[in-house]
């Protein structure tokens, strides 16, 4: 486990996220532009192992990141500066909205699997699951056994899939409401980021105390050993991303992801090639 | 239109792809290490054009990028170098493999239709639909009468496309046999690429003259104006990828995107940010 990965796993038991701070950056003292760099070097060791990660795929083996926090933690960003550092064609994202009538009348989960990445590929959620125990929490749009159900259900569900061979990464990207704050009016003072605010934004925003208890609940509740939560301090942008990047590294290095040996023989094939017909 | 794709449309007519040179790179007269950096250099543009069709995505608008091309013509180079330069969440990539039996239960164009962007995104399809009139062809999976109608369900199913607000860019990546013959012998020789390769490669090139062939047919029954043909030499990866980076930032700056205009009051909303009680 990196020290990125010992800083910011989770440990059982209650969380209090006022006792972590948003700003920290404790696995590592470089400056912003040294951190930057740092993740940059990362790509090439991430881009081979993402492409052993799909030369595996008969093995069954993928990843799947989970991107859960506030508004303006920076989701997007982790997906543009993290996981962009591998080839789209070995990444799966899901951006999930409000649910669709058709996906309101299954359980929370359905959506959930449709969404799943294959095998061999990087799967990222950009929300998740969680909204299910977070947003509908703190508006009530289910009674008190239901997202007590759910906690369970989403452990289960999680098993399962680690079960089946896929490594969950759950991070929690955590960022204070002053930073919050600046960045929604960072967002309000550029006419280009307008089309990323909402006015319900601010009213979610009002809710925050009820969404840091939701947080802390859901964390300890399916902070699980198979699938153990990250809380990432967020509120600079460059340590979040270098975290979860080692944090994707981290995954990557556990499946101990070998080259697949040629299940035919090379020396046969390359004379193939020496003695054949010129091609017109 | 970039000089880029005025030098590889295709114009309408039949096709000869043996008058094409695939070393050729007329629209570009620099080296190599040039034209890599002059890739690079369209990445700011590419993301930031990429975001505004996002922010536009009630417009219904997005794009296709078809990538066509014989084996180890480089479409996971396209996805990795120019595809890569925009944030995966803006980008949703389909390869696709043989059909499964379900598939195979409907119209060819059934899995194609289920793998469409959704507006706001760039769509990249790792061989297409053209799959059915290509490989399907040549070892006459299909009889003639088959073949024949899917030339023109293609064009009715793409203009429909168009209709509804997709731009779509069709490439075929058009390599040599003696750089293929190259290429092949490099995966060969490298045990970190076997898994790329299938001694089922070496028939599928021996039937080369067959698959131009039905290139050739393919390209010039389906150019049309509404989703016209572009012929990228492919045996420089490095002009192969630049010219595939300028036909995607045309189709983008083509759509003329403007960051939408807030439907709110910005400055209502900025004080009551200002105005908000001390969150706790």
């Amino acid at each position: 486990m990196s020290s990125f990965a010992q800083a910011h796993r989770l440990p059982a038991g209650p969380v209090d996220l006022t006792a972590i701070d948003p700003a920290g950056h404790p696995a590592y003292d470089g400056s912003k532009e040294e951190g930057e760099a740092a993740l940059e070097a990362l790509g090439p060791e991430l881009a081979d192992l993402q492409e052993r990660l799909y030369a595996n795929k008969e093995s069954g083996r993928n990843v799947l990141l989970v991107l859960q926090g506030m508004d303006t933690s920076g989701k997007g960003g982790v997906l543009e500066h993290t996981v962009g550092l591998v080839s789209p064609a070995g990444v799966k994202v899901t951006s999930f909205k409000a649910p669709t009538d058709e996906e309101k009348a299954h359980d929370f989960l359905w959506r959930i699997e449709k969404a799943l990445p294959p095998a061999g590929l990087i799967g990222v959620f950009d929300r998740s699951h969680f909204e299910d125990v977070l947003i509908v929490k703190v508006h009530e749009w289910a009674d008190a056994a239901e997202i007590e159900r759910r906690y369970e259900a989403i452990n289960v569900f999680e098993q399962k899939l680690v079960d089946s061979g896929t490594i969950v990464v759950k991070c929690m990207l955590h960022i204070s409401p002053e930073e919050q704050k600046s960045r929604l009016l960072a967002r309000l003072d550029d006419p280009t980021k307008h089309w990323k605010f909402n006015p319900g934004d601010l009213d979610e925003r009002a809710l925050w105390p009820a969404y840091r208890d939701a947080y802390e609940i859901a964390l300890e509740r399916t902070n699980t050993a198979a699938a153990p939560w990250h809380v990432i301090p967020s509120d600079r942008k460059w340590y979040r991303n270098l975290v979860i990047g080692h944090l994707l590294l981290d995954a990557l290095r556990g499946l101990d992801l070998q080259w697949p040996v040629a299940d035919f023989d090379v020396e046969v094939e390359k004379q193939r090639l020496a003695d054949e017909e010129p091609i017109a």
